[in-house]
Parts: structure tokens; C-alpha cells; sequence
């Protein structure tokens, strides 16, 4: 029997958001029904509800940071039982059968994966074919078992719902790109994403470096565990870096001079592009050839790499700064992400305050 | 004691080649005495005295894809010996000390390698320190024995020399970023470059397609041994050769769409740069993220990694379609190259024709 749940939705680009109910699909065998505690609120959210990525196809429910507990299983779920705390990511579906399914890397899936919002289940083996999907600024979600995540007890609820993003766009590239223990990373950007990668790199064992605009990031940089930072606007502290980094990840989501970040790498270097920028980036190709340096891109990551990354934050003590707001504010919310006024994600209390 | 050789001169971007007499230095005890046989005609070297990569340090005698036949060595040098056939690339000196050069990188070398022309002896252990480099459009040469290549019986001497740079080029970027056997390899651009790279990808057991603006290489192509051809002008063509490539090679010298090359590869597929287009390339983040693939650039080669492709042609009878010149016609061939218009490298014949 399907339910109703309560959900935050915006109908136009400049729309504020307002509550609704709606309903859930009745729980298959499959299926994990989940009463959602928090929801994180990621860039992608607003740039969806902003229409930023090309038209959105509204009504929209964003969130896809969504950590809650299992109120309900179906006949055939193994992994999962009720009261158990768990997550939900970026994707609730993918086709199961390609050859990029098969090895874990869902986010990647050649018949496309089904997103968490603003999507539509597409697969036969599905039961809501057809459906549109809604997100984690909700009171319930039902999603297939294959896409839930176990979040350990060490994680507080309120500061895993951003993992589910966040964490694993950062922890991802690190791991599949190679981030070696001893090796000099930078992280371009100190935003959602950059926190997180800054917090990862100092786990893995990397010399940590902040770059970014300007110096008014830099104690906030060092007190999160960086261990230098370096203002991209200064000329003499670009001069002094040059060459002297393995690995950077770029969080930045606006069009930005990437040669001045590739001058920072080492032979062999590679710059990882994580954040989303709506613009074409220049690339010089001599930036690219002295130097053998790479840039490559990266995109959330697979199932089971988000699970390694929840049981290595548990392992690590690392967790997300957030703030945790209630659901009316989010319109606020959205325009201090705009604004990068935010240390450094919002949490929404969904239980609490979405009524 | 030095000697007079004969070199093809430059004074002015657009001034004509003529022929000068000037000195080479005394053999010292590790230097090799080369006479030249054949000087291959390399794209830099007409953007170089074109002044298309900044203002160029005129005069200059062009020329590192040098082949020839030793005709003197000095006391201490072990490697070679009167008549050995051997050949020079774009490198006669490096520091010799740091990490690159350690590792047998000397093309990244941190200090600065010594190019073969338009540059300047600067380290403490070469007994020209201070001296400006002259090429290979000219009859003799004097070079340590560090950076002199023995050319396999098994190769012309003519077809040698583009070898040196042309080949190792491309060489490299397949051995360094891992072109696999059974993988889809595409060259973009059938030029210099481009018709070595076909023939190492074949020779390396890779399906082999050509990117290439347009149909009028197809043929070319086809008889040089490639599987495929696509023309990046089509959009059918385009749309069905989507996510179908692991690797390509990017040969192309002048501004052009990689987000379109980009859309051709298969998840973690990578496009290597080697073409040296003076304008900036632009690429979008989401040609990058979706997919997870890889940009990057490949300079030449060291010295190691030379005499292994050296050895790799031989092995499998490689080599490439030159068109023999003579001295008194470099003004026009260049003309010639940069209208594309060769097939696909010049060598100038240089004992016979340059008096």
C-alpha cells in the first residue's frame, strides 16, 4: 500500500518552495522504505531548481543527501532490516546489465542511471516504470535495496546526509585517480565539495594545500587541517608553488583560468575536475604537454565506493561542518549557497521542522 | 680542432633559407662528430622561424630530426664509433641531475633541456656553455654522446630522420599512458604526426580509426593501414562512433573542438595532446565528468624511450612516408607543409643537396 509523505517542491525557476503532500509507491520486495531525518542541500539542487543545467522539468523535489532510518522492508530485502540507519545518494535506479553496472560504477551506467530527483525510472524490472522521481527534501522515500547505503553508528544522521554527495564526489577521484600517502594535494576551492576533499586528502596521509581566491578562507582552511593555502590571486605565492603539487581537485563550479592551477603541478600531475561549471574552461595545450599533466573529470561514485566512503569517514572521525536548518528557511539557504555564505553545507531537519 | 660545416640560415620570419658556413666545436672527449645525411622538416621548425610561438632568437638553422653517419669521437666516448649510422632529436644537453633526467625524462628536464636549435649550451659541464644551438639543416654536427641514437640497420637513413622527432612524439603518449592491444585507437589528424601514430597503434595490435575533417583522406587512411575512418564534419558519422574509443591521439595543430573528440571515448577514456595548437582549447566539465575521462598532454620523448622506438621500428619494419628534398626547396616545402600539402613528411637531402 503506497503512503503519503510530506515534501518541499518549487514550481518555477524564481518560485519559492512550499510543502505538499504526496505519495510513495507501496514497498515491493525490493524495496526499502525509509523515514528521512535530514537532507543535505548540494549545488546541484539549486542549479536544478534554477534552471541553471538547461530546462527543469518542474514540479521538482530536490535532495539527493539523504540519510533516515528503515520504517518498512519488503519480502526479498536481505540487507536491510527496520530501525536501521541508512542513506540514499544521487541515483535510485540503473539498468543493472552493462558492462559499467556490472563493475560497480552506477553513476556511469551506458543506459542511464536514474536520478534521485527530477528523473524518471525507466526499467522494466522497476516497479514505478514511468514514474517521476522525487528527492530527499521529503518525509519518507522508497527506494530499491540496491541503492541504499548502511551508515555506521560512528556518523551522526545529520552529518552523513551530505556523504551521500559530497563525500563520495571527493572521495571518488582520490581513490580512483591514485592519491598517494606522502604526496603534495591541493584542493581548488573551499566550498562543500572542497572541505570534504581537504578532510580526505589529510586522512589518506597527502600534504594538503588550499587554493583560493584571495586570504579570507585561509584560517578556516588551516583550523579544518590543511596544512598550507595559497591566495591564486597573489602572483608571488602562485610563483612559489609552481610545480610543486601531485594532485588537485577543482571544486570550483564557475569558469576559472585552469592553466594557472595546471602551472602548480609537478611532472605528471593531475588537475580533477569535480566541480560543475555551467561554462567551457580554456586549456592551453602547452599547460598540458610541459609536463605530461593531466585533467581529467569525475562524477559522484559507484554503490559500493560510497559505502567504503561512509565506512572510511566512521574509521577516520571525519564528518562534514554543517548547519542545520529548518525546511522553511530553505529558499534563504539557497541564496547563501549563491553567495558561498555557508560553513560548508546545509542539513535540513526534516523530521523536526517539515511539516 | 673545430670545423666548418654548411647550414641553411634564417635571419627574418619571412626572409628565405641561405646557405652560410659557420663552426662546430672541437670533439671533445664524449662528444660523437656526425656527418648528416638527412634532416627531416618538422612543423616547429616553420612555426619557429615563423615567430608563431613568440619572437624567435634569430638567426637560425632549423632541424632536429637528424640522421647521419659518425665521423669522429672523442677519447672517452663508449657508445659509438666511426661509420656507426645515428641519428639526433630535439635535445643535445640536459642537467643531467634532477629527477627527470634521473629517471631518463631529460625531455622534462627541471633546469632546462638544451634543444637542438634556437637554443643555448648553459650547463657547467658542456664545453660549448654559453653557445647558441645550430640544427640539423646542415652538414655536420657535434653532439654528446648522451644525446646521439643509433638507427637500426633495418631502417633507410632517409626515412630515419623524422623518426627522431615525429616518431617519438607519438611513441611515447602510447607507451605512457598505456595504448593496450585489442583496444579502439583513433589518430585525430593525418599529418606528420598523425600517419606515425597509425602505424604504431596497428603495430601495437589496437583497431586503428582516423579522425579527420572532411573525407579526402579516407583512402590515404585505408592504405596506411587504419580499420576505420570518421569524419568529424558528419554528425552521422559522429553519432554512431559515440563512446566507442579508448584512446586517441590528438595531432591536430590548430584550434579545434575537443568536446567533440571527447564524446567519441568509452568511460575512463583519454585523449593525449600532441599537436602544439598556439591557441587555447576549450573544454567543457561535463565532456570531462561524464565518463570520467582524461585530457592530457605528451612532449616528445627521452633519450631511452627514443632508442626504444628506434628499436620498435625496426622490429616491425615501421617507418615513415617521407618526400626526399633538396636544400635550395625548404622556402617552399614550407609553404607546402603549412597547407598540408605533403604526404607527410619532408626530408631534406642534405649531402647531396646542400653545397
Amino acid at each position: 500500500m503506497s503512503r503519503m509523505v510530506k515534501g518541499l517542491f518549487a514550481d518555477a525557476p524564481d518560485d519559492n518552495f512550499y510543502v505538499k503532500e504526496f505519495e510513495r509507491r507501496a514497498v515491493a520486495p525490493k524495496d526499502v522504505d525509509i523515514d528521512i531525518k535530514f537532507s543535505g542541500i548540494c549545488s546541484s539542487d539549486i542549479h536544478t531548481k534554477r534552471g541553471e543545467w538547461g530546462p527543469t522539468d518542474f514540479e521538482v523535489c530536490p535532495g539527493h543527501e539523504i540519510a533516515g532510518i528503515v520504517r518498512a522492508v519488503g519480502a526479498e530485502v536481505t540487507k536491510f532490516k527496520v530501525g536501521d540507519r541508512v542513506g540514499v545518494g544521487c541515483m535510485v535506479d540503473s539498468c543493472r546489465a552493462c558492462d559499467c553496472c556490472k563493475v560497480g560504477e552506477e553513476q556511469f551506467c551506458q543506459q542511464g542511471m536514474v536520478p534521485t530527483y527530477n528523473g524518471y525510472y525507466k526499467y522494466d524490472h522497476h516497479p514505478e516504470k514511468g514514474n517521476k522521481t522525487y528527492g530527499g527534501y521529503s518525509t519518507g522515500i522508497v527506494v530499491d535495496e540496491a541503492f541504499v547505503l548502511r551508515i555506521p553508528d560512528a556518523i551522526d544522521l545529520d552529518k552523513a546526509a551530505p556523504l551521500l554527495c559530497c563525500g563520495v564526489t571527493t572521495f571518488s577521484p582520490l581513490r580512483h585517480f591514485g592519491l598517494q600517502k606522502g604526496q603534495h594535494f591541493a584542493v581548488a576551492g573551499l566550498g562543500g565539495l572542497g572541505h570534504m576533499a581537504l578532510k580526505f586528502g589529510v586522512a589518506m596521509g597527502a600534504k594538503v594545500t588550499v587554493l583560493s581566491r584571495g586570504t579570507s578562507k585561509r584560517e578556516d582552511a588551516l583550523n579544518l587541517g590543511a596544512h598550507d593555502f595559497v591566495d591564486v590571486k597573489d602572483p608571488e605565492a602562485m610563483k612559489s608553488a609552481a610545480g610543486s603539487i601531485d594532485f588537485i581537485l577543482d571544486t570550483i563550479s564557475a569558469k576559472h583560468d585552469l592553466n594557472a592551477y595546471l602551472s602548480l603541478l609537478k611532472l605528471d600531475g593531475k588537475l580533477i575536475v569535480v566541480g560543475l561549471s555551467p561554462e567551457l574552461l580554456d586549456v592551453g595545450v602547452f599547460s598540458l604537454v610541459l609536463g605530461r599533466k593531466t585533467v581529467a573529470g569525475s562524477l559522484i561514485g559507484g554503490i559500493a565506493e560510497t559505502q567504503e566512503m561512509l565506512d572510511f569517514c566512521a574509521e577516520h572521525d571525519i564528518h562534514p561542518e554543517i548547519e542545520l536548518v529548518s525546511a522553511d528557511y530553505v529558499d534563504e539557504a539557497y541564496d547563501r549557497v549563491h553567495n558561498a555564505d555557508v560553513h560548508y553545507r546545509f542539513v535540513i531537519d526534516v523530521e523536526k521542522t517539515l511539516k
